[in-house]
């Protein structure tokens, strides 16, 4: 069984690389810290007699030998990049955990049938080059190796460059090696499991995810003079959709539809005019993609109705859309078995965010595995699990890395 | 009768002074600006033999002598800064007529027995210096002279310094001269006498205004992974907070209750997290102080109400408060016999924004008149009222004008 001690030294380890003032991590994709908090990793591997390669798209393929090295290597891993002010958690017990399957091994002297491969995932967050998940999504196909290194980041650098500065633009091709399966540790970045008492979260998919940008044109009048009834207020028509969708998806007692606003503003706000315009975002979600047809048709539905009631004109443009995803049965009851043989608390669940599982998924048999992390905070200084679910949900994907590698 | 073809000359001459790029005017209070318009107003007036003043906040106060010149003077007038992005009508239109009533009366060589006087406040729109009408409401004890020097512009300077700078820092006690009475023309900056056809309104009072900053507080978080069940969603709730305040305004079949939320900001908004704090600002009008009143009551209930349903915590703060204001109906009698006489086509209507008159009405009789202006549309380079319009409501002060000072 796995060292939980060691494996919370090498997260706090980690942390110290890109530290920041509340006791979270900053490493930016391919800056001088997400290439630190690699090498650091890569002295790790390499104490283990591990060898590694690095793709075009700076993927880290960190590489195990089994006794079939001709056999498809079984997968594990996640990212180190971090948001600007990011947790210690957030991909790095992905990778960590892996670490430690790797370390536990070495300590047994156990050699698996399939090489392992531990992944490190280039740019997850998407904070520095949008969007999150590029180079997992370009390793299975969504994007060409050339988009991906054409993305500028706020400054104009591109991803190329900052991969070539960083040291970290590899040679392999970009799609190999080819895995004969993937497995992601992962904070659960809600609150489900904590709220319902549970250690591990299977994971059997992953939501289905579309993003919109809304306009909405009205006219903008001075708020003294101007009847209520000869208003076209572009806020007041967007507060009615927000609460026209918020209540739509609360009468869902599956709980599997979710809606968001994220970003609204005003076009040259005042307090005392009438807002002419308005601009925001809609983030639809659901486990079912009929069911998220359905919430887009209601959506743009409401966007007609609310227009008409208010006198504006409400336009959307759909900007991103990830289809749900059903992750491999194989590979779910591979991580199911860990919890059940183990007498961990667990759930099936499907994941709400998106994580580089989601691409791998298209190429490769894929599951997830998620822990609690402290009332659901993600993506935040404040992200904390504890040291007893990390070890857990470390375990359970080591047991399953071993099911599948020696099958 | 006025020269109406002289009086839109002169409104278009004041124009060309801080021209904006789309035909409107940029003439902040206390600008090279501002005091270039002054110094031709001044220009205009002295050719007519008026003699001026200009007081500690640099109120101007141009005098054309009276039989009586013991007797306080008639007052007409308004503002010559604006917004800035301003139009050409905004408190201008409200000076030039008065230049153009002292003209008509110049032309035809009649004295009237009071002496009249032709004021321009300082800083009305208050975009340089908040809030607005500072000056009239120093001139009328609402602020004293201290604070208005005191107060700052973005940069830091001074009204005072600023007022020296522009060579209005002038010298004539606050509060002087006393008024016998005072009639400002404005434009409607409503659509009300456009939509009902009618040339002149009888602006019998002002509505009470009341302003609130509205804070939020929720939490923040994923977007993804968060059931709507365990949100608390500081937008959803503003949005919720909105639609009920618009909802109880448009059943006002009076039309009398006005809610505006004009500013509302997310705080770290991002496109996948649910919006944890949010700040927005409510501006509260009615004509009846009792109603406004209960309307604020309903607002603040609704904050506990909606605060409650949301899982959120919504505090308000009061940062100002007009009461209504009640014209003399001396005076606006004086205004009414003016279309009536005329044959125009006109409506009594309480003000829906505030004015100068609003403070001056506090220590002298005072009355105002509207002209309608295109689509109802103000603070905007497009700013429109016709030609015609503008000489009608001129008739209409000179009419008045001349009654109030004959009497
Ligand atoms: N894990 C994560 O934050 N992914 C970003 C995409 C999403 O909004 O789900
Ligand atoms: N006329 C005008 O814009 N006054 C400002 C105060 C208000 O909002 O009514």
């Amino acid at each position: 069984s796995i060292d939980g001690r060691r494996l919370w030294d090498s997260l706090m380890a980690m942390a110290e690389i890109g530290p920041t003032e509340n006791g979270g991590s900053c490493r930016l994709a391919l800056t001088p810290e997400d290439a630190a908090g690699r090498h650091l990793l890569l002295d790790w591997c390499e104490a283990l007699g591990c060898t590694w390669q690095v793709d075009r798209v700076g993927n880290l393929f960190i590489r195990r030998a089994g006794k079939r090295d001709d056999l498809a290597p079984v997968a594990m891993g996640s990212h180190l990049d971090t948001q600007p002010k990011g947790g210690r958690f957030d991909g790095i017990l992905g990778v960590l955990a892996g670490l430690e399957v790797l370390r536990t091994l070495a300590d047994r002297g156990i050699v698996t049938e399939r090489p392992l491969v531990l992944v490190v995932w280039t740019n997850e967050e998407g904070s520095r080059f949008a969007p999150a998940m590029v180079a997992s999504g370009t390793y299975a196909g969504a994007f060409s190796v050339a988009s991906t290194l054409a993305r500028e980041d706020r400054d104009g650098v591109t991803f190329g460059e900052a991969l070539e500065a960083c040291g970290y633009a590899g040679e392999s091709p970009v799609g190999e090696p080819r895995l004969d399966s993937f497995f992601e540790l992962h904070i659960e970045q809600g609150p489900v499991l904590e709220e319902e008492g549970k250690t591990i979260g299977v994971v059997t998919g992953v939501q289905g995810m579309r993003w919109f940008d809304v306009t909405i044109a009205g006219q903008s009048a001075h708020a003294g003079p101007t009847p209520m009834c000869y208003r076209r207020d572009a806020l007041a028509a967007a507060a009615r959709l927000i609460d026209r969708l918020q209540a739509h998806a609360l009468a869902d007692e599956s709980g599997d539809t979710k809606v968001t606003c994220g970003c609204l503003e005003i076009v040259s706000a005042s307090r005392n005019v009438v807002p002419g315009d308005v601009k925001l975002t809609i983030d639809l979600r659901h486990v079912i993609e009929s069911e998220l047809d359905a919430l887009q048709a209601y959506f743009e539905g409401l966007l007609g109705e609310v227009g008409e009631a208010c006198g504006v004109t409400m336009t959307q443009e759909r900007i991103w859309a990830s289809p749900v995803v059903e992750f491999a049965p194989e590979c779910v009851a591979a991580v199911e078995r860990g919890p059940q043989e183990q007498g961990l608390t667990y759930r099936r669940m499907m994941s709400g965010a998106g994580h580089d599982a989601v691409y791998v998924s298209r190429v490769a048999p894929t599951a997830m595995i998620f822990v609690p992390c402290r009332d659901g905070i993600s993506h935040n200084e404040a992200e904390y699990a504890t040291p007893e679910d990390c070890a857990a949900g470390t375990q359970v994907l080591c047991d399953a890395i071993l099911e599948r590698a020696n099958r």
